[in-house]
């Protein structure tokens, strides 16, 4: 199937089908009792084309707490403060471990290996600390901007659950800040993080948020290119590289996209030149990325015969 | 630049002119007196399109030990012998650790990360000694066979010479065989293992070789398909995620494209649907990659504005 | 020369003597300004024998601060708690890591693996912190009992200093907190453990706030034991094995008495049947222990031709 | 009770009597099936004091495999050899791993922790195969001149099994290989190690072997002493702080003693200045070491109310 044959809503209609069986499959994260709380039966899938056309199925328009999405939506704000200065705190290599482990980053001397752990988005969100006053209202302003949805929010209840069981991203925040990589406070980095993995946002918007990746890092109907063309690409290929936790080969070689998951359920996904797509399914897998979405998004390159590789 | 306009000998001359001054800038890999032997300053590139034609530049004509790029070739061998019954034995994860540690070995029980670092591959080449009487000879063939060339033979002085000096490997070898990973005798494998290392292939060689991952799985002029369309597209995936040792982030990052790298200086790379390209200079960077040989890609990919990404 | 014959007063000057040379070699901790300030050249120490008797030579009557000697104390009071089922909550076998080192903590699932690395002492402080309402005031209360003095106290200036820069112990308390095995709040935890660091003693008091190991668990002029016979050999037993940091395997062979020791500079021994001794000089070897201390020690033993081996 | 007092004979007694509910509890070593067969109820223990006198229980003349308890024969020769020169060769400190784990040994690039840990041992042996034309011989006739027993032998079907199924050890020495701190050739070192380890003695033999340990350095009826006084205390210590792979902290505890342990079932603890004990079961706890055999000598040093603590 070429692309211009391609039927984009008959494909994610099938896609849907394809995985029906596996919506109850995964577990919902629980570790804070607000996510737990999620129907794990939940299925939602957007596309959104780089000419702006919106394909939707299922729950696409409800929104969920991005978590760990808000690390790719961060890390474009620091890469646009501080190019590629931005790596001499923060590596781009894969992590071989599991995504919240303090080993790597003990022995790597509080340099995360990149942007996409745990350890990595805190250095990222210190970054934005540095540069703005009010660093959780610019994240939510950045979010409505590229996604051109002004309810946006964080939802604050999660924010303040996560704080209270955060005591693994304390125990790396407070690791880097003693290896002198973390210029904030440790609490102020904590509450920013916390506060930006606790954003809710729907399939479309997501996908919307993620468009000017497919597009050479001009956002639809702007003038301002976001990023430059390489810088995109630079982007994409952390995506593919580091954006699935510890499963990153897998979901390279399985879906052949650049894509970054998160444990509320979502993942975006990225065909250069062609459309984003951001599905979610509460139900996640040991890697802790959604089961159903993982399997979704291979259906979906599977069906189309089209990955980046 | 799109891809009807490329003039591919032009772009093989400007990259060569962009590297000129890194081409005594890396380390030539000392480790055997017989690669230590190699004038840093050798240079060289070809780049064969999906349709056949070959362009090159500089030394591409010159054979060269292709060291860990023959672990693409046999990682082939087993993927068509076993399919995806071969991941139970190894994995596709990159690993985040240089490319001979034994840490995550044990730590992991035995199943190496992914195929191309050393231990992951002397599990593949395992697999190739349970099923053929004469492995060396057929890893030979296949490569012949793969590149046209008849005349590809093994150096048995750099063979000989890894084997006095291979430990590390011995070591990796008897820990897999500790786990029950490895069913042919220990000595087998590693004189298995480094007869293939020391195969001896030109760029263009490497090049032709490699083509059918640029062509969907089906080799020039061939009836029968080496792979199929999915199966190449998800040995490019493990290619991008693992082909580089610790430095896949760095490479994807800057080039964007698959490759798979040896410590004789050469890399291949592909670029699905439009070519595969190889290069050779011998001097390292602290990776163990071409020093000058990553450059030239990344120039290569700059100038064409165009990668997988 | 038997015990009888021991003539302590010209042991420790002969002992002082030897070490003279080396007063000025080792580096002052300097990870907190309060600690870098402290003159090199001091040197120290007391020997008190069993029936009491006092010994000292050069600035043994000169308080410092006793830093991760605390642990030992602390280990006292929790384990006159808790007994053997202290040992559900943190191991008692030496680490073979240098002493702040998180990775252990996190294989081992946030049981440290014994009470004198800093997690085991942190989880030794949640103990106590579980049970007194007010425990910098008991721990002060301990100490002034065990040494008979009651102007022991803590330097807030050093325990405010160690607050400011503890992020790695800060780091450590998380994440045990994240594996459940903190009881009170993290921050309560790391106050009263950098309180009990910055405790002052000096030698004199230190020895004989330590004179119950040397006494089968009874202290001097006391009723009611410290500990039995037998608890005082295991704490004797922990001492000697993990007593001091990365070093205790050396520091057996060449000193071979149980010991601890703290970054301020002072180590304390035990002699069972005979005699502590507390020895201070500020300047650290590279495991973190006094350089002319441990000297010290390896030049009394050789002198009595003792030792517990 | 008072060494004077002290009724060996019926203490072993009463020991036996103690730990006789446990003498089928363990796991007999089962890696090959030489030693898998041994009956697991067997006990004896064997205490012979300074001034030469025998004390026996149970299967205390049965010859039993030593395995590890050889690696404290080989350090005594070694050390004979080396003196403290051979600590540039392997390291004195407790490991903090499973007893043949590579991964420190990877960290700490090729130098063993200790010599009571496989690498360690491996590198032990690599000295006495640099020193002696007949490594194996030299040994032998160590063990036989110690312990006055001229028909101790290697038991060659075991060593035979042991080089079958050794590839862990394998991995060891070709990792100690390609870091240098190997002179002999790989298979040299193992046939040594693996025929060493397949000695077989009863504990009355074992504890007669070590019986200048508790001597002072010197054995029993004989002119020149094996070490010094002070070489034979750092001996002890080293036994003390890592004899029992990773138990030596909960050894120290619960016992009180230096002590060597094999996976054959045997612990040889020594009592400096009173007596040498050795205790066999061949069934082994989860560190590897004989689980009655270490409550044995619980029972013993708790009955006797001392330890060197």
């Amino acid at each position: 199937m070429t692309r211009a044959e391609t039927d984009y809503q008959a494909l994610l209609d099938a896609v849907a089908a394809d995985i029906a069986p596996l919506r109850d499959q995964g577990r919902v994260a629980d570790y804070i009792p607000a996510l737990a709380a999620i129907p794990p039966e939940k299925f939602g899938m957007a596309l959104v084309t780089t000419t702006g056309q919106v394909y939707r199925t299922g729950d696409a328009g409800e929104r969920f707490s991005i978590q760990s999405i808000s690390k790719l939506f961060t890390l474009l704000m620091a890469f646009r403060l501080r190019g590629d200065a931005l790596w001499q705190r923060v590596g781009r290599e894969p992590s071989g471990e599991p995504f919240n482990s303090l080993i790597q980053l003990e022995l790597e001397r509080g340099i995360p290996r990149n942007p996409f752990i745990n350890a990595g988005a805190l250095v990222v969100t210190d970054i934005l600390c540095s540069h703005y006053a009010h660093t959780e209202r610019a994240i939510l302003d950045f979010l409505r901007q590229l996604s051109g949805s002004a309810t946006i929010n964080t939802n604050d209840r999660i924010a303040r659950s996560e704080a209270q069981h955060g005591f693994r991203n304390a125990a790396a925040a407070n690791l880097i800040k003693s290896f002198n990589n973390l210029q904030s406070p440790v609490d102020t980095v904590l509450r920013t993080y916390f506060a930006q993995c606790a954003v809710e946002m729907c399939c479309v918007e997501v996908a919307e948020a993620t468009l000017a990746l497919a597009r050479g890092g001009v956002g639809l109907g702007t003038e301002t290119p976001l990023l430059t063309a390489s810088e995109a690409k630079r982007i994409n290929a952390i995506l593919l590289t580091c954006g699935t936790y510890d499963a990153a080969g897998d979901v390279a070689y399985r879906v052949g996209l650049p894509a970054k998951s998160g444990v509320g359920g979502g993942i975006v996904a990225v065909m250069p030149g062609e459309f984003t797509v951001c599905v979610w399914s509460p139900g996640l897998d040991a890697n802790g990325n959604s089961l159903a979405g993982v399997a979704a998004l291979e259906s979906l390159t599977t069906r189309l015969g089209r990955s980046i590789f």
